[in-house]
Order: C-alpha cells, then structure tokens, then sequence
C-alpha cells in the first residue's frame, strides 16, 4: 500500500456551517478537512425558504472562504412554491431539503405531509434539482416509534416518493441502517444516499454515553455499521459521503443546568467532523479494508450523481501520518464559540499535504 | 383518590450507597426518599468479595444512618466460594450479585462463565441466599451483541440458571426489556424481577441527548417501557421495586477532556433516584393508572420474595403536593461531592409527610 494518496477534488455533500460567529469558526474549517465543493443545509433560524436568503448566505460563505465551491439548498416549507423552485433554479440552487417536524436541530418548520409538496417535486424534477430527505419520522410511543426505529419507518415514504417522481433525483441523507441500505440498493438510479463518517466507525455502545457523539439519526448496532460499511466497499455509486458536519458550542454539548427550577437541559444532536474530514474518511476507510474506495466515495459517486464534474488543480493529497503526527487535539475556538471535533484524543492514519 | 397515602416499610431492594464522600451524602438521602429497608450493591473498588468485608462496609452504613434496615450482598468473584457462602449466611448477608464483565460501573471484577459457579449456587440454594442478576452480556460487534440487545441475550442464562437451580432464589435486576419481562413472568415463582424508578418513565429518546438519564442497562423503545408498566400494573408479586440508583459526581456525567491528547471521556452510567425514591414511584405510578399497586410493588412483593417482613412503626405517609411543592430542585452536595438527581426541575405529584 502505498503512502500517498491523490484524490480529484473530494467533495462533501452534507454539511451545516451554521450562522454569527459559529458560521465563521466552522466554514474556515470546510477546507482544512480537504474538501473542495460542500452542499450546505439549510436549517439556519429562520430556515432558509427563497431564493433571496439562499444567495445571502451563499455569499457570506464565499466572503468567508472563496476557496470552496459552495452548493446551496432550500428548505422544504410553504413558503417554497414551484415558482420558487424555478426561481432557484435559475439562481443555481441545486437541492431542497426535507426535515421532518421536530426530529433533529433547527427542524421545527420541517413537513408533516409529503403530498401537499407534490406540485413543488414536480418543479423540481423538471428543473433538475435534488430533493435531499433527512429520512425519519418523528417519535411517537403509540406507535412505538422512536429514535431507534424512526429511520426503518422512514423507508416506506421514500419508496413512494421514487416511484411517483421516477426522474426526480432523491438522497436519502446519512442513512444509519442495514434497512436503509438495501432499500436504497434496490431502488432506481434515480435515488441515492449520502453517509457520513462519524457513522462509518460509531454503534449506540459508543454514543450512549458521549454527547459529543450524539446526532440524528443515532448510530445503531453494529449489524448497521457493518452494512455502511459494506455499501462504501461495495463501491456501488448510489453511496457517497455526506458529512452532516453539525458543530454545537461546547455548552450544547454538556447537560446543562437552568437556574430557576433545577431543570437539566439535553444535550443537542450533531457530530462535528469538518475540519478532519478526508483525513478521517481514509482512515476508517482503511480500517475496514476499503481504502481503494476514497476517491470513488469523497470524489466520484456524488459529483456524478450531481452532476459536479471536479475542476483542474483541486486535487487532494493525503500521505500516511508518522509519530505523533494525526492526533485531533482538543476543541476548535472561535470568537466567543468553542466546537468539540470528533476522533478528539485519537490518531488519524492520513493527513493532508499542504 | 384520595390524597393521602400510607404505605407500610417501603423497601428498596436494590441500590448503590458508594464508598468515602460520596457514600456520606448518599447514604444519608436513602431514608429521606421513604426507604426503610435497602438491598445495598457490592461494586465497590475493590469488589466486596468477603463477608469480613461486607460487615465492615454495613458497620460504615449503619454508622451514618442507623435507621435505615441495611441488607447486605456478595460480588460474585473466583474469591467467593461455597465455605465462603456459609460464612455470609451465617452472619446476615442475604444476597450474591453477579455482573458480567465490564457491562457497568466497577465490573471490571465480573464473572464469564456461569459453569465455574454451580458450586456456588448449590451453596447458595441450600442457605436461601439470593442470586442478584446484572442481567446484559457483553458488547460483541462480531455477534452484533450491543448495549441494545445485551439484555435480551442475557435471558438465555437465567433461564438455564433457573432450571438447573430451581431450589435457588434469583431475581433479575433492573428489567428493561418486553422480553425479559415475558421471560421473567413464564418462570417458575423463585425467579422475580426488579424494577426501576426511571425505566418506569424513559425511553431511548430521553437517554440519548441526557447524560443523567444514561444507565446500564440503557432504557429502550416505548413497547418495553409499556411492558414495563404492565408488570406493575398486574400486580404480579414476582416484579417490584429496586431503583438502581446511582449516583456519581457531576463531573463524571459531563463529556470530560483530558487535557494531555484532547481525549473525550465517555459519562459514567447511572441514574441517582435514592433521595425522591418513594414519591417519585408514587408520582410514576399515578401516571399510568397504577397507583392501587403502589403497596404492592414497594411495599409487599419484594419483602414477600425475599422473606424480610415490615416492622411496626416504619409506615410512610405520602400526601399529593400542592402548588410549586414537590419541585425537585438541581443537585445534592456533600463534602467535595455534588451529585444530579433524576427529575431535576420536574414536579413530584407525592411528597412525604415528615
């Protein structure tokens, strides 16, 4: 095995860079982590639902980096109508995502009912853009549905929607399940799935009882992460990496106390792994025997399947750490925001050459 | 309903009291929860493995609080052997518990193999001691064996521990689980079942973001919280209260960084219930209709199974709190200690009358 790695322009098609000073801190890092073309989440408050909103915050990333390709989405909302779809459109937008009410950060104006959207996944079919869907439904104990299972219930939605919209392109974001896998697999090449790193190495034993691996959807048993696993090693190009970077201050992080009545606030839902992310990427990769799969899964699969051809002079080089080399030290700070990376304390194999 | 309560000896037939400062506070609050008899957990540091042992840690209890009936347990270990057994019966100690290895707080000493034991149990069988079951396997990617369904493919154990000891008293600790309910119920009347306060109420969904609600074994999807509440509701003298509650000091709750390599230690596991115990079952209860079984299930069907009667003049009074009565405000603290409770700036419907 080599020591060198050289990967066209890798490219995460998941990540949330927030807004204030957060925004600033974390879309400093997106490049840091060898990333050259980055998918931005909508789910700022408030959720970003025109066009309009979308440019602003577009340009305020490449103000803040003008390095990076950013590639901008809407959030599914009332507000976006199929004429704001095809105002987006032609402003360059190239997805909508879809957040289920209440079930992860900054989700509150998330859908409830996929049909009233029909006339608006119509638009965008016809415009070419990508509907992103943060595949669970919302606990409910009647049901027995909770944050175990909330993704498995997802699956029959997503199967309805490929097949009343055959040439609308879907992503099934961060899948953490074998069931997610194989339903992906099984449906037309007009449906894909981003899975993110911090899934790729994390079962419930570990996130239990560590906040800072806590996100939406949970990362499950291990049968589950055997089955990323083999979804990335397979190299089918339905699979490609999303990140779902998602930093929160280090106080979100804690169980918190309020001072009036003793109530212990929860701790809120994201894994930040932006500012390592190739580097970690090839090292899990490796760890599981698929390294030969780092380009087709940071560099190929979903640029294809957006349509994001790479650009000349944005590869990436990684070489193999030595010593002390690769360890994650301790948190990120910015002005007054201070982010807690995953692998924290532990030794990437790959780093990138400067 | 009426608004008072009274219950005969309350009894909490599983908890942890600690060692050195944090035994100090602790032990102290377990009478102020409505406890009058408490089945005390032998993971200490070291693990307490003979009876001299125990004695000198009951004398240390019955020195900080001499009104509470303290009933005294064996860790199962290689040093705990049939004339070892005799000697522990012969001086009061009315239990043996047994952890897996390394599935909870201080099991680093737990046993593998069960077969090693039978002499053990045989000793065990023939002086009515009891069998306490830390009922989870350990975590095995491999067998896809997590902290999910570490319970569940424990029962196979005892149900053959059930079989080949069928003279043995044994009770599984701290159910979570609809199968091991079901398990537990199909036995025949010498295997009961202890219940805790919070998997009376939790579900994976409030212990995943909250570090105060993370125990072993992890509560788990609302069917078996149901379950849970069924067993209590049946009356079925076989299940009843042992709250499991253990405490460990707040900075083992939060995500710690060690300051040398960045590394982010996991959160000890343990939910601490001791100081609201009573009132919080009785509150518990009330919500899912069950309060007719509040006698039963702190009161009577533990001190039936194992044989330790009420005494005169240890009744509890409870009375419905009225207006911001009942608030349980943030942390306990001792000397250097400071512990969070469970239900932390939530309303208790019962209080205790003094």
């Amino acid at each position: 095995m080599s020591d060198e790695i050289i990967l066209p322009a890798p490219a995460d098609f998941h990540v949330h860079v927030r807004q204030g000073k957060m925004c600033e801190l974390v879309t400093a890092q997106v490049a840091k982590g060898g990333v050259r073309t980055a998918y931005v989440m909508p789910n700022l408050v408030p959720p970003l639902t025109s066009t309009q909103a979308v440019l602003a915050y577009k340009a305020e990333l490449e103000r803040i980096d003008p390095s990076v390709e950013w590639l901008m989405t809407l959030y599914l909302h009332p507000d976006v109508t199929p004429d704001e779809i095809r105002r987006a459109a032609k402003a360059g937008i190239r997805g909508v995502k879809s957040y289920p009410r209440g079930v992860t950060t900054n989700s509150n104006s998330g859908i409830e009912d996929y049909g009233v959207y029909y006339p608006v996944f119509k638009a965008m079919e016809e415009e070419g853009m990508v509907l992103n869907l943060h595949g669970e439904v919302p606990s409910d104990a009647e049901k027995n549905i909770s944050i175990l299972n909330a993704e498995v219930h997802f699956l029959a939605h997503l199967e309805k929607l490929a097949k009343d919209f055959p040439k609308l392109s879907i992503v099934l974001e961060h899948a953490t399940t074998s069931s997610a896998i194989s339903t992906v697999t099984s449906l037309p090449s007009n449906v894909a799935c981003s899975i993110t790193a911090h899934h790729l190495h994390l079962t419930i034993d570990e996130v239990a009882p560590q906040p800072h691996h806590y996100c939406k959807p949970l990362a499950k048993e291990p049968k589950d992460r055997k089955a990323l696993q083999e979804a990335v090693s397979s190299g089918n190009p339905k699979f490609f990496l999303g990140s779902d970077s998602a930093p929160h201050p280090l106080s979100s992080k804690s169980p918190g106390i309020m001072a009036e009545d003793g109530h212990v606030s929860a701790c809120a839902a994201g894994v930040y792994t932006s500012p390592i992310l190739i580097p970690l990427v090839a090292t899990l990769l490796e760890s599981f025997g698929a390294l030969d799969k780092l380009e087709s899964f940071v560099s190929g699969n979903g640029r294809r399947f957006y349509g994001i051809p790479p650009k000349d002079g944005q590869q990436l080089r990684l070489r193999r750490t030595k010593g002390d080399d690769g360890l994650v030290k301790g948190t990120f700070k910015g002005d007054g925001v201070e982010v807690m990376p995953f692998w924290a304390g532990k030794k990437l194999g790959w780093e990138i050459v400067e």
